[in-house]
């Protein structure tokens, strides 16, 4: 059973997930993969994925057969489970939490399709809208209180296939970094009576450099202070706090605007591997005035983070104003 | 010039420095390095990095000459300079300070070797006492607050060259981490009255499966919430909060328990690129009695981390008792 750990000095919450350890040895830090000859996410395959929680289907197919646009399916290897009971108890001086939660994978076409950015805007629109219907699903279980929506793209990434998946863990706590972001919202909105996400918009908007593209209702921006080259924020110009409350609309268009904002990254840097989080707010909050939704994409660029993965000093070598200009000058 | 630039909402600050920028298109995520067949931190190639700042040097040897054994140079390629006044200033509605600081280098051994854990213990000793003698003299310069000294062992650490070498970082703010730290372990202090870290060393000693190894004057163990596999933490049982008061008897024990902690790891991991820093406290702080200084070595094993490193999320799959177990079992 996986469980959660909880720093006693910093008081950050990590899952230990012993049921995907490897043994010791089986660790290799060698970047070499073996070529993959069976895909289990591919349409057809479905038997060798655990049945599915929900997908999009055509008319008349059956669960767990083809016939499926996106499904979503339990994580094989899962960080966290869904049973047991939401239980703390203390281990010496730590603190220690049954490892409850969701963790989910959303298999993001049927075929076999590496790179996300080369699916159509309206396969993509049908992911993000599964993102929608698993957050308003996994939202009525009381235990659960955070949902992380993630997306790994390439084994530097951090992606273990390579066929278009997207995962989706729910914590039973509040990941110490969004509780930072929440807090640091929370303390601008006190003193300004202002959401800082949309005092960015405004600024971002106004000063126009660090601008990628803009669409009716996004914007996309390489951040002022980005901890790393060519990272680029999706921000909803409407403030919304919760991901869950989006409209049919305004998936549509994001749907466009991720695809857009992931080829310039892509031709930007020659294809990199890349992580996206969608960050928004916890389950057990409603309407915040304080904070807002919005989707942070990070390039993997191998060799550019060095010790900064372990200390939380950031060294960026690009602008993100140069970034960004780069980035605007492509044509997509 | 590099700028330190202040992310309005956490209160990270983040080096942005284009001095050492690639072009965007230089990026390429592939591992693979060109053979280095001239290597600048050789004995013989003083000529080939800026002037020395100090060196450990044989009798009758001259500066930027061989004869050295341990030597401090400037960063070739600087996140921080030294020339400049501390400034800062806002940009629409956000702070930007000028990048002023320092960022040396430590060549750790004249001969060509990549491996810190091959070198003699009485070298090591004398690359850890460079630490100590670097921060006594950083330190009287009143513009700088926090040092960060660190290891990057290995391209996939972060290692631009391979030649064994130790890097200063000095900062003019307190990280956001170390602030995190430094404030979790006030806050025990102010409820308890004790040292967390001497607290955790009884927890640790007295629960023992978490131990790697100990000496009459240190204890290494993987910590209770450890964030990676085999992240492994160093630290003396004698409560000291800055690593510059250490006496020469302290450090000639570390260096043969950071020797045998690294050699434990090599073989347990088979040698993986890795990361090591110094957790001290800031220079503008004196003896403080919630603060205990310690080195946190993290092996960084591809395809382990994932979206972690841009939610500061973390998922271990290693039980760190485990990974205790197997590096106690292995003899050096």
């Amino acid at each position: 059973m996986p469980e959660l750990r909880k720093d006693p000095i910093t008081g950050r919450w990590v899952i230990i997930a012993p049921d995907r350890a490897k043994r010791p040895t089986d660790f290799d830090a060698s970047t070499a993969r073996p070529a993959e000859s069976f895909c289990p996410f591919c349409e057809g395959n479905e038997l060798a994925s655990a049945a599915e929680i929900v997908a999009y289907r055509n008319h008349g197919s059956v669960p767990n057969g083809p016939g499926w646009r996106v499904r979503t399916v339990p994580n094989k290897f899962p960080a966290l489970k869904v049973e047991g009971q939401f239980e703390s108890r203390g281990v010496g001086m730590y603190d220690v939490m049954e490892g409850i939660g969701a963790h989910e994978v959303i298999l993001d076409c049927p075929h076999h399709e590496s790179r996300f950015a080369s699916l159509p805007a309206n396969q993509i629109r049908e992911v993000l809208w599964m993102y929608h219907d698993r957050l308003v699903d996994l939202k009525r279980d009381r235990r659960l209180i955070h949902p992380l929506v993630f997306k790994n793209e390439g084994h530097l990434a951090g992606a273990s296939l390579e066929h278009c998946h997207s995962q989706l863990i729910v914590t039973p706590v509040v990941p110490i970094q969004v509780q930072e972001e929440m807090r640091g919202a929370k303390d601008f909105f006190g003193w300004r009576g202002r959401c800082i996400y949309c005092d960015m918009i405004r600024e971002e908007t106004q000063a126009g450099d660090r601008i990628v593209m803009e669409s009716p209702n996004f914007v996309v921006f390489c951040p002022f202070a980005a901890r790393f080259p060519f990272e680029t924020w999706i921000v909803p110009k409407k403030h919304m706090s919760h991901y869950e409350t989006v409209q049919e609309a305004d998936v549509d268009e994001l749907a466009h605007v991720l695809k857009s904002a992931l080829l310039k990254l892509r031709q930007s840097l020659d294809d990199p591997p890349y992580n996206y989080i969608l960050h928004t707010s916890p389950f057990d909050t409603y309407e915040l005035k304080s904070y807002h939704w919005h989707i942070e994409i990070i390039p993997r660029l191998t060799g550019v983070a060095g010790f900064e993965w372990g200390s939380g000093f950031y060294i960026n070598s690009v602008p993100p104003e140069d970034a960004a200009e780069f980035m605007r000058q492509i044509e997509i």
